[in-house]
């Protein structure tokens, strides 16, 4: 019945699905290894590939970091452990399968791919697909085409300028919009200014962890006056940057996915929509719509990647 | 020998060419006429081609507002006369032709296309092309194809906001790049400051007309503190939106024309490089050049309409 399998390889875990159809048939998850670097990384999706009846159609692998699609080279990866040069991913992991089909792309592109042809972008040929999570990253489909560009950086919209001067991202770039939007820099801003003296439960909520979307959606439910700022932020810098995707690319649609905007929520979603359209040029109905596949748009994704550019 | 017709439709001049291999034969210029709306100006295009000898394989029209290609319409041009509805120039046009083959694009589109096939741009598929003029508009080509968009939207680059809350640019929104880069802009917010007291050559160099582009080069010229000052605003500004907009859709060039860009020189575009490279994300080397065509871009790119897409 052959089918393909589609690879999420993220920095804590890896997914694997057996993909029919467009659908997730069965699926396999495990800790991303922390010692042995990418041949331990290549060995683990191995044995998930052969764990779900072997590479099929092929195989479709999501990394994070720079791809290079032609060659399924992933560089600039530091969340995956011992990766800190480039690595064949594509070659090795072919070699591994006995010759196999394999395809490499990037994991916000898959998502976005995974987005327009199965989930809530679906027939809609001019989209932008945003993830708000621990950063902020994108993936524009431009008249049915998945957008690369000519160095595999297009998308990056987590450091287009939304505030010249303003809050530091993590690239180290001043008034980026992850900075204002992504947890991280929720994190970042809201641990400075309790330091600084203001009042907020954001950080008790956090206990001593990280402050998860959990903890930023469990401190706007207690009315939390800090919290309640910088997700008022985040909407204003999402309603800077999409209006300005907009003008400079001309959309139809944004797709939200990521962790942040999903626990947030629609209401979250919508608040984003208000915020662009309310900053559009021209007469543009600009639709924000939260992401439809959760999850699985990483595996999903990824073997849709086999089927073709 | 055939050759194709290019026409570039202005407020005050419409300039037709015979284009023949890429390069202008004949050139015929005349005023914009000012009475007989639509019909007065397909009047003049028809007298235009058939001074340069006919139709030939076809012609090609750039005009200003928006240009639905398909059909050849062409809608909110508040600088043409008597042109305040959508008019169907291709299908007048065509008709008035005698069935001749006619596509009619937005004028900045056109140059885009322009620079990117016989210009600065050639050989390179991934540029922008930023018109820095009393305006600044922009087209892009991506993949080596003009990207018009789903709404004929696309490189509005002078609509992106550079400074939330800044000044007011012509379209009515806050801190747009046109408002810093513009020609018009510059005017306004020159005016501004000088009727608000800051001392200034530019009024008195500009006397009792528009500050032309010259104008702002003959004060810089002679180290007027303003125009020093408002130029870098500009400058910024330009860096600001085309880091933005290299981060979004990964560019390897941006070509720049347009009327103050041009008197300004290439010292202007060097600025305008350099402040984009401080601002980009990752490592990719940004090119800004000259554009290469001058007052030809126009119907030179008109003429390559009518050869496909």
């Amino acid at each position: 019945m052959a089918g393909r399998i589609g690879v999420d390889l993220g920095g804590t875990k890896v997914l694997a699905s057996l993909v029919v159809d467009g659908e997730v048939r069965r699926q396999e998850k495990r800790s991303t290894p922390t010692g042995g670097g990418p041949e331990g990384i290549v060995a683990l999706i191995v044995e998930l590939v052969e764990e779900l009846g072997g590479p099929g159609d092929g195989v479709g692998v999501g990394a994070p970091g720079m791809v290079d699609v032609e060659t399924g080279t992933v560089s600039r990866a530091p969340n995956l452990p011992g990766w800190d040069h480039s690595v064949r991913l594509g070659a090795m992991l072919q070699k591994a399968l006995g010759g196999a089909r394999v395809v490499v792309d990037n994991d916000v592109n898959v998502g976005a791919l995974a987005e327009h042809r199965l989930g809530a972008g679906r027939g809609v040929d001019n989209l932008l697909c945003i993830f708000v999570g621990t950063g902020v990253g994108g993936g524009f489909v431009l008249d049915g085409q998945l957008r690369r560009g000519p160095h595999g950086m297009a998308g990056e919209i987590g450091h287009m300028i939304v505030h010249p001067g303003g809050r530091e991202c993590g690239c180290g770039g001043p008034g980026h919009l992850e900075a204002y939007a992504g947890r991280s820099g929720l994190e970042r801003e809201a641990r400075a200014r309790h330091a600084a003296g203001e009042s907020t439960a954001l950080v008790d909520i956090a206990a001593d962890g990280r402050m998860k979307s959990s903890v930023f959606a469990k401190a706007l439910d207690a009315d939390d006056r800090l919290a309640a700022e910088l997700v008022d932020d985040a909407v204003e810098a999402l309603g800077i940057a999409l209006s300005t995707a907009t003008a400079l690319v001309d959309l139809d649609l944004v797709v939200v996915g990521g962790g942040l905007a999903d626990r947030l929520g629609p209401a979250f979603v919508g608040r984003m929509e208000e915020a662009t359209r309310s900053r559009m040029f021209g007469t543009t109905a600009l639709r924000c719509v939260p992401a439809a596949l959760g999850d699985d748009a990483g595996t999903l994704g990824a073997a849709l990647l086999v089927a073709g550019p």
